[in-house]
């Protein structure tokens, strides 16, 4: 491609994914339609559809590269506080509307792939923080770090899917308080 | 309604909840639809159309009058067993493929309520197992069962809604015995 087209190519599918973004806030997935991305786009429908075939994978390239990754490991010298921080956090990504828009749709299109990639980079850093504490003998030798972080994000994972109670900054440290007795030494 | 009538109703009624849980195990939810469940019952669309508003109340009121509802809870001298059982028979729920595309679907249309009714007879009979536990000293007289519960039940509905691993016996047995080290006096 010529530089010159090139560049407008990025214009444009920066253009797509940030009207993608803005709409399904606005709107919800559901309501989302590809002909409504492309007038708030200023692009054709055909050009959406060169790049991504649905909805999905569009709102997910929206997602990793306009929503700020999830920042490293918090190291302070206190765990439980760490974990907490973590755990709210994770609380607030949950119910960021268009994260929950997002996520709930591509469980619905079988895309749950796709929802493993967007969750995954929070488990990382929730184990790389329980390995640290690992080494320095606050967490028990054997204990399955991976097995902690599902417990830790599952709590909340549930409470989201279900809206079977508030998801609020208590409960996510009452989790904590409690996968904290399974690891200590 | 004439007797007659009311029979009648109750048979079609009976039929349409079948064919659509049959529909939705052999076509997943996506390509289920109304026209093939009033071809398979033998009605009218109408007749769907009358009871229920969309695929998803009919979904799951076919599962709650038709698939058979969660054992009490087993209460025998080994706790950790009891709650093994309990776990593994959630992830055999949970991987039926009825119990999974209407869940899945039952999220994406924003009907969580309904899904937490249909898993909300396990964490039940969780709670009712570790209250006989705490009654015991089997489990600390502080532990919150709810949260304890959630606990258990939420590791397996991550890696299910994310299929971020495959979800084995061996992953409710390794719940299990994390949880109950939160648990014990």
């Amino acid at each position: 491609m010529p530089p010159d087209a090139a560049r407008r190519s990025d214009r444009s599918r920066r253009a797509i994914l940030v009207a993608a973004l803005e709409l399904v806030e606005a709107v919800g997935y559901a309501r989302l339609t590809i002909e409504a991305v492309a007038a708030r786009a200023g692009v054709g429908k055909q050009t959406i559809y060169r790049w991504w075939p649905a909805k999905g994978p569009l709102l997910f390239d929206a997602f990793v590269e306009l929503v700020p990754a999830v920042p490293d490991a918090v190291i302070t010298h206190d765990l439980v506080g760490d974990l907490v921080v973590e755990l709210r956090d994770a609380v607030v990504e949950l119910e960021d509307r268009r994260f929950d828009q997002v996520c709930r749709a591509l469980v619905h299109e079988g895309r749950a792939d796709l929802v493993a990639l967007l969750l995954m980079p929070r488990r990382v850093v929730l184990e790389e923080r329980l390995r640290v504490a690992r080494r320095v003998g606050e967490v028990r030798a054997d204990a399955d770090l991976e097995a902690a972080a599902e417990l830790l994000l599952g709590a909340l994972y549930q409470r989201w899917l279900l809206r079977s109670a508030p998801l609020t900054r208590e409960y996510a440290d009452s989790v904590v308080g409690l996968v904290m007795r399974a690891l200590r030494p």
